[in-house]
């Protein structure tokens, strides 16, 4: 039996997944703060969700810089600077997890979902941006691991000002923390709160919601363009607006490429779904990836 | 012997190329204008550089959209509208070639010539923008071969008019036919033209040249934070200028990620190299397209 977990900044969940990568099980936990806290909260679900059996194979995915080794580093909604979670989790399960971060785990998650698709990029539009490129079924990492990091791909250099340096990144215009920052106002969903007010009149809110379509849009554009994936799959919180960003994202796509033929024939709207409704995609995606390292023993 | 054939507007180029990937004979001739002329050019470089034994395999590479099938569209440079090149040559040579763009056979080429490099982007600067993305010996083309096609994803919104309808597209700031129309002097070579008026103090050249470098370094700066290739290598005519281009792209790649440490630890600056000194990337990837297929069969 594979087990995923996919450790999120409110709740940590754990699925078991079977032979055929279907979901099977799942638990939850609230996630708690700092390395133990985390470590303890992710044994504790793998233990409710296997009944007690040790996993064939255990993966974890969670948001930060995770190195080859297991080591995690930057994971800031978590209170965890730097960590050697594989160990720390082998010590508590008795089986070495692959770890992974949460967007390339989701990647693999939601491409295990949309088999017609020979490579999508997952789009995950959370505090900040990144995209996770997946084709058949095997996430792209790219030299250092960086590759689907787009957050900081500036788009508008009259833009607003990113905690990069540069102005108009993507992250800067669409980035959940971003917009929050800008939108300056208490709300337990910031972008929601914008999407709200714009649809209700406020300037302020109706210019911000601009950017974040145009920053999303831009997104799925140079994905297309650069990589050329058959799906841009969104996810992460600010996903959740459904049809409310989707549609208007789509729009701007159709315009984008309305004056030329070769844009055109790329179908840009057409490619930008959504997460299957509900689905575990995280916790799946770990599952997946650790039952094929299991396998190839690489 | 694996035989690699690169049509340019201007000459057609062909190389022998050994059992270990390496060029051991070049012929060429001028291309000529049109399918026929085109053609007949093709089967008479293979032949000479061949010495008229029928190559083992047999590859070309030229600019335009290439099908699966080997039918070459809207290769403008060459005055081929439509044209079964395949059936074509196979016909003059008696080998069916495979058949590829021009930019991605020069990545394999390139990429071959950099063994250290698990993944590179061979950024072809040339009347348009495009790239050829490598990993491991083989390109990436995407879901309908669009992998690549960065010259239409938009840097500013403010920028040039682009003949797709955006603004400050990659290619209206650094492709050699936007930069010509926007010079209007007639030139040889008029983005080299623009960059010695530039370096003169002719306003304008100095304007374009500074688009023509962002337009560059924003295109290897998406390259790597989306692809997160080893390697951006610089080809196509635009690269011949060298020093006089490679530093300023430099510069700007690396004051861009001045204020960000994870932009810094990426290293942009340093992954930009040229093509190596003369060599015919695009033969050479041509011909080792056509010799790995030969052998899968695929």
């Amino acid at each position: 039996m594979r087990i995923g977990v996919d450790v999120g900044g409110t709740k940590t969940l754990a699925v078991a997944v079977d032979d055929t990568g279907r979901v099977v099980a799942e638990e939850r936990r609230p996630t708690g703060w700092g390395g133990r806290a985390v470590v303890d909260g992710i044994v504790a679900v793998v233990a409710a969700v296997s009944h007690g059996v040790r996993p064939d194979a255990l993966g974890v995915g969670l948001p930060g810089q995770v190195s080859a080794g297991g080591v995690v580093r930057h994971a800031l909604n978590l209170g965890i600077d730097t960590l050697d979670l594989a160990e720390a989790v082998s010590a508590g399960v008795g089986v070495r997890p692959l770890v992974e971060n949460d967007v390339r785990a989701g990647a693999v998650g939601a491409a295990s979902l949309l088999p017609g698709a020979g490579s999508i990029a997952y789009l995950n539009l959370g505090t900040g941006i990144a995209a996770g490129i997946v084709r058949d079924g095997m996430p792209w990492r790219g030299a250092r691991g960086a590759a689907g990091e787009i957050g900081h791909i500036s788009v508008d250099p009259a833009g607003a000002a990113c905690t990069c340096g540069q102005r108009g990144c993507i992250e800067a215009l669409a980035g959940g923390a971003a917009v929050a920052a800008r939108w300056a106002r208490p709300a337990a969903l910031p972008v929601a709160d914008v999407f709200d007010a714009a649809h209700a009149g406020d300037p302020l809110a109706a210019a911000l919601r601009a950017d974040v379509v145009r920053g999303v849009a831009a997104a799925a554009h140079l994905l297309v363009l650069t990589a050329d994936v058959d799906l841009v799959v969104l996810g992460g919180g600010v996903s959740h607006l459904g049809e409310r960003l989707r549609e208007p994202v789509r729009a701007a796509l159709a315009a984008a490429a309305s004056e030329s033929a070769f844009l055109g024939s790329l179908e840009l709207a057409d490619r930008v779904v959504p997460t299957p409704r509900g689905a575990p995609v995280g916790a799946l995606g770990a599952a997946l990836l650790a039952g094929a390292t299991a396998v190839t023993g690489v």
